[in-house]
């Protein structure tokens, strides 16, 4: 088989690639080692940027999330037993939606049956091959039948513990990472949310957010000891820490339920550099993670996604390698600043044993201070409506 | 003796206190451990907020700081071999003033000396006394004979090492500490600046930072380690290591000359609370310090100051004890957010080695967004020209 950007892996970012690629007339193959069943059984973020949403247009994908979706125009920082909404649209006119990860999966995933395009799933022992040279393959095992994939290029799409970045060579790669002392227990409920917007608190007995995927289902988590088991939280014992940890208010109108899903993740901030390995471009999770804090892994992916295909579409349409040359150096200045970010506000909400009382109450100073001022509320706002592509 | 507020330091918060309290018409009495000579000699902060300018006005000691001071109205930022002016005056319509700290004791003392005001140098063993009861004293020696002031309240402008906070029982007083782990090499020269505003410099060798006294008196620091002593750093080594650590145009233009002042000195970011105790009060580094690279130390100590004598004449002039009962939460409410805003100047700009790679990374993803967003370039500027009293 032969096209011209072999993509590998299913999830969000190598599904709005292959449309957007499609879109510019630029055939495409996705391999994907799982079902896709399995892919849309994963839960994961469900804040999009304006960006992100706008891409999803772009490929004719956007029509439910529009329709389903829940825009917020701000968002809320409790801490010291108050709660204190930051406006983001006053601040930068911009709002955010939530929508599942898997609906984006789902809505990309049906467009792209829709276009007809090739998606081969339980492609077994991906590996992508001879990218730093003028003729890349993917081979990968298809039913006990190997197969290789000749292409102009390479698009690693496949996460943080794909093969993509695991084949280039250890010293054509510089990796910066920083492990959080903590995880998030979360839980999914069949409940309205406790508040039309999302809640981030900062609490002595650790982070705790309230979010939500609708109107009738609800997202929340709490900071957890890393080497906690979900056997150690059974739903009453979440549904005390999580009241625990929220405002008065809050804690009174929190309607609880039986958990749908309960997971421990941790949290990781990670970047890879660079992006481009000869013929190969990593993009999303499998060049960068960052803690959910932020709402920033989808998004970031996006703009990976949307700078890689302009690139491409820039050396299909206009023979120029400018695009591809430039994409990494691109991408890496985005990422970096949605990595701080994420940083940021992991570092400003979650309880850090090692950083002490004075610790503490530098993250309540910089929460007041956020609050209060006009710039650092904007600065913030920026942040998480996402900054310009 | 009796006197209504004994003030213990007369360094520039104990001063600037005394003008205003006399401004007021309470009077008080100085006790410093010193010789005004010695006070003088300690070469300290240079860097005046507005509203502490505002207040050497009020008492009639601004006058020679408007001549001779330089009023700077933006700040540059330099990192990976580029410099970034930051206009503090555009995003605030503030500016900040060059004048050391040195002259503002100066010109506070010759106002009390033409006040007639007194103060008691070489007072060794001084005590503050039943500050628990209604009738406070402050015991001291002087040339071998012990003396007793009688007072309505007693101030506690005497440092960080001073005998006031010193005199708390611990169970009444909490305290929050940070000590970074590198200290700051600075000199004192006879040479123009490099540069007619500062220049903060982040550099994979450490920190180094270009400041002045005047137009022909230059301040410069460098990171350094702890342990490091001024014998470890004849002139020479001191003027390469900092040209390493600018950018090349300045490295280019600086001047170099003789020190006529060299020190390591530690960075330490503390606060003690409350600020009150009975009839005492701490004020200025008595009871914060601030690492020196937000140039909030003595701006705090100026507010601190205001909101204290604020509080005695309302008590005086009104006979109310409003004010007095709320000193301590309002000045620790501007303390922590200038020990925030210290903080973090400080954890952006130094070689911290323990965060690793990582950590230097998101330090210049953070000055690329500073530099490059109006709204963090904002709230950068409306911190370091001061916030609001």
């Amino acid at each position: 088989m032969r096209t011209k950007v072999a993509i590998i892996g299913a999830g969000p970012a190598g599904l709005l690639l292959g449309q957007l690629l499609h879109r510019y007339g630029i055939d495409n193959v996705i391999l994907e080692r799982q079902t896709g069943e399995y892919v849309l059984g994963r839960i994961r973020a469900g804040l999009l940027e304006e960006g992100t949403v706008a891409l999803l247009d772009e490929v004719g994908a956007g029509e439910r999330a529009h329709r389903e979706g829940l825009v917020h125009h701000g968002v809320e920082l409790a801490f010291s037993g108050a709660r204190h909404r930051i406006d983001m649209y006053g601040a930068t006119g911009k709002t955010v939606m939530i929508y599942g990860q898997t609906e984006v999966t789902l809505d990309l995933m049906n467009a792209r049956k829709a276009a007809g395009l090739t998606t081969i799933y339980q492609a077994a022992d991906v590996k992508p091959l001879d990218f730093d040279t003028d003729r890349p393959r993917v081979s990968y095992v298809k039913d006990g039948v190997s197969h290789e994939i000749e292409c102009d290029f390479i698009a690693g799409c496949d996460g943080f513990h794909g093969v993509s970045r695991a084949s280039v060579k250890p010293s054509a790669i510089q990796t910066f990472e920083r492990i959080y002392p903590f995880g998030w227990l979360g839980i999914l409920s069949e409940t309205p949310p406790v508040s039309p917007e999302l809640i981030y608190s900062n609490h002595a007995r650790g982070f705790a957010l309230c979010t939500m995927r609708s109107t009738r289902r609800s997202r929340y988590y709490v900071q957890c000891p890393l080497d906690d088991h979900i056997d150690q939280w059974p739903d009453e014992r979440f549904w005390d820490e999580l009241k625990r940890r929220i405002d008065q208010k809050a804690a009174d109108e929190l309607v609880t339920g039986p958990s749908i899903e309960k997971s421990i993740a941790p949290l990781r901030s990670f970047v890879a550099e660079p992006m481009r390995f000869g013929r190969m471009f990593l993009a999303g999770d499998a060049a960068h993670i960052v803690p959910p804090t932020g709402a920033k892994g989808l998004n970031l992916a996006a703009s990976d996604v949307h700078y890689l295909s302009q690139a491409l579409r820039e050396y299909y349409d206009e023979k120029s390698s400018a695009g591809i040359d430039g994409y990494s150096a691109k991408a890496l200045s985005r990422v970096w600043k949605a990595v701080r970010f994420s940083w940021w506000m992991t570092s400003m909400l979650h309880k850090f044993p090692d950083e002490g009382e004075f610790g503490a109450r530098i993250q309540l100073a910089e929460l007041d201070y956020v609050v209060n001022s006009k710039a650092a509320s904007a600065s913030l706002s920026e942040n998480y409506v996402g900054l310009p592509f």
